[in-house]
């Protein structure tokens, strides 16, 4: 099976390309990506796809570069293919942004990608990462301390961008090149000692084959494929119980149940709290093994009061059985408002942006009260007396829960419902004059309750954010 | 925070020790096992637990083994703890058996553990290994091209064995001893370059740790951990898979259903797979990442009748949507049966270790026949002629399907049901005089299909075993 066939495989396996893609290759003028290209243009028939070739001259190598670039034109040119190339100023952005050569390289040349692509209407760029590149990424990350999800390498394919060579061998590239006499150039950057990821290519790859294992790179290909996939798999089943156990979310904190986390598998546990501090930071990175330890010894063994520091400002505190982590000094807290709550209708609060939408029904047609949400609450609408409004708790505020025998502090009550202090403020509270007929999200007032006798019932739910429409009633 | 105050931690993280636990400690006279001695000795009141020493001369070593087993001796001696020292011929041992000599030591080891300990009663067993032995593992499954399992390395705890040291880095516990002033002796071989794993721990770990990542052995070990955990998960999740698409399992053979197998996670497939290759062969080893690319290719390109060759004689191949592992050349045929079918009763068949259990009931008594399971079967019982016995098909069988509008060849029925040729013997066929009026576990006859004008109906159902006691009818 020679290695177009290997390719084409490769490319089925992944789905990598329907019929009627524009595929712009991105070509360095290396072996690699002119293989690539040469590749795809002779599939194209084949495949239904047409081509356009892409270049980014990133102004490091002076007139080296420019060669590359010109070597790129002529062959697209010799292939009858249209070619995109630009030069940006690498240098001059890394001094702007601080980032390392090659960080800023790769940030520059991924944006020219994109906007040559949505210009010319591609739906596929195809990039010539080969098996060497993913053996070298997950060894690198390997020896850096990555957890399993550093292992799975580069993905075969992400968004728009596809790798068919990522199984293939560089030897082998190098040789397709020399067996179809293809021009190519090798970055002199490539050979050089200096990076760490040159040092694994050129040193460490070479050594560990010799003296362990001959078959290393095509080891760690296949350890990164099963990573990769057991990683989508966990990532998936973590954001399952991510949902099940967020209890609140807001743009400055979350809020999970710690006892859904604690009788959940620690592995998911682990993946859960990761991507906690993603969603709040909406960073990139990750959190060490460390930092994860940490929070789960918060889970695990409830030391009052301890806050956890992560990376990038965020606190992480256990309230009883609620986990918080939160980003940024104090939350911004929630301004007093109220507003007269509209009856029936929808009254929003921009303050908490949810709305509260109120409907009057008889009491044969509302629902059973014990299958209500703590998110609805349905009340004694004839034994309400006074304007009724939608307010933030203020200080004093006193309140007689459903089920209990007395009026007591409002604030005394959420304490005990094990409310997080971030959270009591955010609470909207429906009054009628100046007594609390439902705290809402938490629990209705017992005297206002639903009986036998009651007549017409207050049907209250509350909604995210500002909600339209006519009300069903 | 000292060694101690650590070893405490992870022994209660991991659950090792219980109060009232004798732990043997298997002590090789190394700076590990001498100093996790001294530890536990040191913690025994407080964990309320009895130690004793064990101590194997493998004989490797002439007089240096023996000055071993008396270092040994002397420091329990001097601890007060009772010491179970013995010799054992492992070069002989080697030669008999052709193993490795670390895999010839190993063995040897655990069992004069496993003896000692029952002998003693006690109920854990606690060895030495350390941060540096799981790193040195870790990295040597990597090289070697190990799955994501390899890379959880040793196990905290199996079974009764704990390492309660397996985060603690070698020179904390050589340091140890020495403040300790522990007698130790050094395994002179452990020095020596001549095993893999003694270069990757001599050689290998310190030249990454120097050029690459000075806490590396960190990053291993909590990569274990993680991998450890993610393993757990996802093994329990394939058990559930593999039990799920499990159709049929024999001595010799496993047929799984294609459709579930096609429709669920490609990371547990893979371990699903894996798992049924261990548990046809009974091996602890593993099958490689392209033995199990073959079998996905049988999942998702049926090309027809393609074998698949696994090692230990496992050979895999599809039929229309049943996946089918079997080991061990042909199957051992079921020879030809037949037994008078006991009505009202059960009659059992040792040639397929099955019972059919036969009752009769009114029509009204009866079950929807829609709810029935294909291992169970109404039929009309006034309309059955002839003796009935079970038996298995034989060349020639015809047999006229429920819904079908005529008699068939009884083999054409089954191969268009997609029955495995394995199977078909397999049946039981519930016959009245000539005529077939059940095909156990796949349908009943027309013939005999329940009408409203049924007066007595005959239920049947297959049970797995020999099935005792009376008939609740």
């Amino acid at each position: 099976m020679g290695l177009e066939q290997d390719v084409r495989l490769f490319i089925d396996k992944f789905s990598m390309i329907s019929p009627g893609d524009k595929v712009l290759v991105g070509v360095s003028g290396g072996p690699d990506s002119v293989a690539l290209l040469h590749l795809l243009w002779r599939m194209k028939e084949e495949l239904h796809i047409s081509l356009a070739v892409a270049h980014l001259n990133h102004m490091f190598r002076g007139e080296e570069a420019r060669a590359d670039a010109r070597l790129v034109e002529e062959l697209a040119k010799s292939l009858g293919l249209p070619v995109h190339v630009e030069e940006f100023d690498v240098p001059a952005y890394r001094e702007r942004t601080g980032l390392s050569a090659q960080d800023a390289a790769r940030r520059v040349r991924y944006r020219f990608f994109e906007e040559v692509a949505r210009r010319i209407g591609a739906s596929r760029v195809a990039l010539g990462h080969h098996a060497d590149d993913q053996a070298e990424t997950i060894l690198f990350n390997f020896l850096r301390g990555t957890g399993p999800a550093g292992l799975k390498g580069i993905p075969p394919v992400r968004g728009k961008y596809i790798r068919p060579l990522l199984d293939i061998r560089r030897r082998e590239i190098e040789c397709y090149c020399r067996e179809h006499s293809l021009p190519v150039r090798e970055d002199a950057s490539n050979k050089k000692n200096i990076y760490t990821r040159n040092r694994i290519r050129l040193e460490l790859i070479p050594r560990l084959e010799a003296e362990y294992n001959p078959r290393l790179v095509d080891a760690l290909v296949h350890l990164g494929h099963i990573c990769r996939e057991e990683n989508d798999y966990l990532e998936e089943q973590a954001a399952i119980l991510y949902g099940r156990a967020l209890k609140t979310q807001r743009e400055h904190y979350l809020l999970f149940t710690v006892p859904e986390l604690l009788s959940s598998p620690l592995a998911l546990v682990r993946r859960v709290l990761r991507q906690a501090w993603r969603h709040l930071t909406g960073a990139e990175g990750d959190l060490s093994y460390l930092q994860v330890e940490s929070l789960l010894a918060l889970l695990y063994n409830p030391a009052g009061g301890k806050v956890v520091e992560l990376p990038r400002g965020v606190q992480a505190s256990r309230q009883g059985q609620v986990l918080r982590l939160r980003i940024g000094g104090d939350a911004p807290g929630v301004p007093y408002y109220c507003y007269p709550l509209v009856v029936p209708g929808i009254t929003y609060i921009p303050e908490i942006n949810s709305s509260i939408q109120a409907r009057l029904i008889s009491l044969s047609e509302a629902p059973d009260p014990r299958a209500l949400s703590a998110r609805e609450a349905l009340l004694d609408y004839d034994a309400i007396s006074g304007p009724l409004a939608v307010r933030r708790r203020r200080d004093g505020d006193r309140f007689h829960p459903l089920g209990m025998a007395a009026v007591m502090k409002l604030k005394k009550f959420l304490i005990e419902q094990e409310i997080p202090r971030e959270e009591r403020d955010c609470l909207p509270l429906v009054v009628a004059g100046d007594e609390i007929i439902w705290v809402g999200g938490v629990r209705p007032g017992e005297p206002w309750k639903v009986t036998p006798e009651t007549k017409t019932c207050l049907y209250l739910q509350i909604m995210e954010g500002e909600v339209q429409g006519a009300l069903n009633n």
